[in-house]
C-alpha cells in the first residue's frame, strides 16, 4: 500500500502539459538530424522542413498506443529477469562517471579495473536489479572500442540485465551484438530484451543524428528504449517545472513516436531527468524541490501515457560524502519512491552531479535503499505483530528487551545497519569517532568481497572474445 | 495537493489496532499513580483496583469526543498565533537536550546562554512556527527553578508560542503562571491558550505522578496538552510497530481521558515517538523505517480520532553532522511531512538521539524545512508557469539562460541555498573543500545575528521577573 504513487497535480494541469506538448511538436516541432528518420516520418504524413519535423498530435498518439505498458528485460540469468511497469523501482548503480573515489585510494579517473568493481557490487547485492555500462569511464582503454570492454564486463562478472553503453548507431549495434551472443543469438533477445538503451534528446528538441541512430539500432532489435530529456529549468528548459514538462513530454513522446515507427511495439520508458541550475554557478542543483515535484509529476505523466517511467535516484550535486550530499540523495530517492517509478538510475555511488562514482556512497545509497525496501513492505497488522499476549505478560511498567517476542522476531523485525548506528557519544569518540564515510569504506570493501562469479559458457566466452577483437581491429586502427 | 497526508495501512488495520488498544485498556488497564486522578475516574465510573485502573472502551470514546479537533495556541504575538489540526505542520526546534555543540565552541554542557541564542533563532526564522522551553539545559542556573528561566526566555526574546518546559505539576503551574501575566491574565490564556504541555506516560502504560500532575496543571488552565508515549520497539514496547501502536492508542487516550475528566474541552493531541531500538548498543535507532511507519499509521490513527497530531522531525541517532545524521534526519521529516502532522517537535538541531542541539544541524535542518515548504507550494501550472511563447522563442537547441522570463523567475522559483551548492570539483578544492558543517556555522551565525528584538512591556516584564524572584526565594532555598 506504501508504494501506490502520490498524486500532486490535478487532471486538469496535466491536460494543460499534455496539450502545451502537442502544441509544441505540431507548431514548433523538433529537429531530427538523422535523414533516414526524417524520411520515414515523411512516409508516415508528418511535416518535414530541412531538419525540422512537425508532428500531428494524431500520429503521436497513435504510435504511443503501440507501445506496452509493461516491458520485461533479462541478462543471462532468466531468475534475474526485471519486468518493468506500474512501478517496478528496479535500481540501477550510475552511468557516465568519468572519475572514481573512495577513501583508500582517492578521486582519480575511472579505469576498467574500477568498472569491473562496481560490476560486481553490483551483481552482489539483492537491491540492486540491473546494471550500467560506463558505471565510470575505462581511461586506460581505447576509447573508440570502450564500450565493447564496458557491456563485455557486465556480461562477463554479472548476471543481470544492464543498461547498453551504446551513445551512437553503431556503439548500439554492437551492444545488441554483444547481448545477442550472450543469450545464444538475436532471435532470443528479440523474443526477450536482454538489454535497455538510453537515449537523451538535446535539450530543448533537439534529436541528434548519434541518439536517433542509437535509438534506431536498439529498436530494430526490439530492445526497449529509455527516451530522457535532460532538462535543466533555466538552461535547457525555462526556469519553471511546469514548462519543463511540457519539453519533457513533447521531446519523449516525439521519442516514442520515432521508435514505433522503426519498431512497433518496441519497449519505451517515459524519462524524467528534470533538475534547477545553481544560478551561481550554472550547474545542475540535484535533489532540490524542483526535482521532487518534477519527479512526481512525471510520474503522473507516465502513468497516463501508460509507459514504464525512468527516473533517478540518489542524485546530489555535493562534491563530498557530506550532509548535503545525504540530504540531497534522500530528497531525490524520497521523489522518485513516491513518483510509482520503474527504472532509477544511479541509485548508488553517485556524486559530484554524477561525475564521480563514489564507492562509499555506494555503500551508504545501498543502506537507504534497504530502508525503503523495508518502507515498501509496510506495516503488518496480524496477531503475532500486534502481540496481544506480551503486552499482557509484562503488563504496565515492563520491560520487552527480553521478552521471548521480542527475542524471536528482533532479527527479521528491527532494522539495523553498519551505517547507521545508535551509540552513546562516549563509547562512539572511545572507538575513533567514525563517520559515514570511513564506516562505509569496511562495506562496499565487504560487498566487494562478497561477490560471487556466476560464470560464463566457455562457448559464449569464446564467440564475445572473436567478436571483440575483431571489432577492435577495424575500431582501433 | 502534496501535503495530502499518506494512507500506509487499511481502515481493518486501524479498526484491528483500535480494538486491541482497548482491550488493553479494559483489561489491563494504566497505572495511574496519582490519587486524585484516580479517584476522579473511580466518580466516573472506571475500575480503579490499587493503582491500577481500567478504562471501559465506551469510557473513553466518550472522553474522546470532548477534545477539539482544532487547537489555537498563541504566544504574546496573536499574528503569531498557530491552530494545530488537519496537517499544520508547525515546526519546532529541540527540547530537552543536555548538551550544546557548534564547531566553534566544542560539545559542551548547554548554559543559559546557548538556550537564549536558540530562542532566538527560532524567532529569527520563519520556518519555526512555535518554540520548546529547555530545547538545551541550562546548567548554570539552579535546577531547582530552572524552568522559570528557560519559560521566560521564550517570552522575553520570541513572541512566538511556545512548549513550555512543565515536568512536573508545580513547575507546569509556574508555566502557566508566567504565561498568564505575558498575554495580560489567567482570564486571556484560559480563551486562548499561550503554550503547550508535552506529557510522556511511562511506556508501557503508566501514568506517573509528575505527568499526571502537570497534566492537571495544563488542563485546568485550558491549555492543550501532547499525550506522547515513547516507545522503543523492543525495549518499551513490543519489537513490532503494529504493537506499538496499541500502546500509543491506549496511552495517548487514556491520557485524552484524564485530561477531559479534568476539564472538558481542553485540547490534546495525538502523540507519536515511535522508534526501534539498536539492538548493538540498546540506544533508540532514529529515522528508521519503523519510524516512518509508524508515524504514517500514527497520523491515520490521529485522523480517526480527530485530533491534533504530534510527531517528531530530523531526528537522527548519529553523534556527528554527517550523511548519518542527514539521511536519518530527512528520513523522519519525510515520513513526518506525509503523515499530516501538526506539531512537529526537534525539527531543527537535534543531534545524539536529542542528546545535543547542534546549532550546525540547526542551519541544515532549516534548509531542508525550507525544501519541504518550497515542495508543499506544489507545482504551478499556469500560463506564465507553462512559458509556451518562451519555448517558442529559444525555439529546438536553444538556451534558456538569458531569456527574459528565466531572468524575470529565476529569483523566485530556483531554490537556492547556502548549503546546498552545486561547484564543478576544481573550485570547490580551490575554496577550500567546505563540506556541509563548515558552511552551516556560517548560517547559524547569521540567523543569530539577524535576530530583532520583539521587545516587552515594561509593565510584563516587571511582574515576570516580580512572580521569578518569588518562586525562586521558595524553590531555591
Amino acid at each position: 500500500m506504501f508504494d501506490a504513487p502520490l498524486t500532486i497535480i490535478s487532471e486538469d494541469a496535466l491536460d494543460a502539459i499534455h496539450a502545451q506538448a502537442m502544441t509544441i511538436l505540431e507548431e514548433i516541432g523538433a529537429e531530427v538530424v538523422h535523414a533516414p528518420a526524417r524520411e520515414m516520418l515523411a512516409g508516415l504524413g508528418q511535416k518535414v522542413d530541412g531538419t525540422r519535423v512537425r508532428f500531428d498530435r494524431e500520429f503521436v498518439m497513435e504510435q504511443l498506443k503501440l507501445a506496452p505498458s509493461q516491458v520485461t528485460v533479462r541478462g543471462r540469468n532468466p531468475e534475474r529477469a526485471v519486468t518493468f511497469g506500474g512501478g517496478t523501482l528496479c535500481m540501477l548503480p550510475p552511468g557516465g562517471s568519468p572519475f572514481v573515489a573512495d577513501r583508500e585510494r582517492g578521486r582519480r579517473d575511472g579505469m576498467y579495473g574500477d568498472h569491473v568493481e562496481v560490476v560486481k557490487m553490483t551483481q552482489a547485492t539483492p537491491l540492486l536489479g540491473a546494471g550500467q555500462s560506463g558505471a565510470c569511464e575505462a581511461g586506460d582503454v581505447p576509447e573508440t572500442s570502450r564500450h565493447l570492454d564496458l557491456d563485455y564486463s557486465w556480461i562477463r562478472f554479472s548476471d543481470k540485465p544492464y543498461v547498453a553503453y551504446g551513445t551512437s548507431g553503431p556503439r548500439a549495434r554492437d551492444s545488441v551484438e554483444l547481448a545477442a551472443i550472450s543469450r545464444g543469438g538475436r532471435a532470443a533477445i528479440e523474443a526477450e530484451p536482454a538489454i535497455i538503451g538510453i537515449v537523451n534528446p538535446n535539450s530543448p528538441l533537439v534529436w541528434d543524428f548519434l541518439m536517433v541512430d542509437a535509438m534506431w539500432a536498439w529498436a530494430e532489435a526490439n530492445q526497449p528504449i529509455a527516451m530522457t530529456p535532460f532538462l535543466l529549468a533555466g538552461a535547457t528548459a525555462p526556469v519553471s517545472a511546469a514548462a519543463g514538462l511540457t519539453l519533457q513530454v513533447a521531446e519523449a513522446l516525439s521519442g516514442v513516436a520515432i521508435a514505433q515507427a522503426i519498431r512497433p511495439g518496441v519497449g519505451c520508458f517515459f524519462g524524467s531527468f528534470f533538475s534547477g541550475v545553481d544560478m551561481r554557478s550554472g550547474g545542475p542543483s540535484l535533489g532540490m524541490p524542483e526535482s521532487v515535484l518534477g519527479s512526481l509529476a512525471g510520474g503522473q505523466l507516465a502513468r497516463r501515457y501508460g509507459l514504464p517511467f525512468r527516473g533517478g535516484g540518489g542524485l546530489t550535486s555535493a562534491n563530498a560524502l557530506d550532509a548535503q550530499a545525504a540530504t540531497e540523495s534522500a530528497m531525490s530517492l524520497w521523489g522518485t519512491y513516491l513518483s510509482g517509478c520503474d527504472l532509477v538510475l544511479h541509485a548508488a555511488g553517485w556524486l559530484e552531479g554524477g561525475l564521480t562514482c563514489s564507492f562509499e556512497k555506494f555503500a551508504l545509497d545501498l543502506e537507504v535503499l534497504r530502508m525503503f525496501q523495508s518502507l515498501r513492505t509496510g506495516l503488518e497488522v496480524d496477531s503475532e505483530h500486534l502481540a496481544l499476549e506480551t503486552i499482557r505478560e509484562e503488563g504496565p511498567g515492563g520491560i520487552f528487551l527480553a521478552a521471548d517476542h521480542t527475542l524471536e522476531h528482533f532479527r527479521e523485525w528491527v532494522f539495523m545497519s553498519p551505517l547507521f548506528r545508535s551509540q552513546a557519544y562516549p563509547t562512539w569518540t572511545k572507538q575513533g569517532s567514525a563517520e559515514t564515510p570511513e564506516v562505509a569504506t569496511k562495506e562496499w570493501k565487504k560487498l566487494l568481497e562478497s561477490w560471487e562469479d556466476p560464470g560464463l559458457d566457455d562457448g559464449i566466452e569464446a564467440e564475445l572474445q572473436e567478436f571483440m577483437a575483431e571489432r577492435k581491429r577495424e575500431l582501433d586502427e
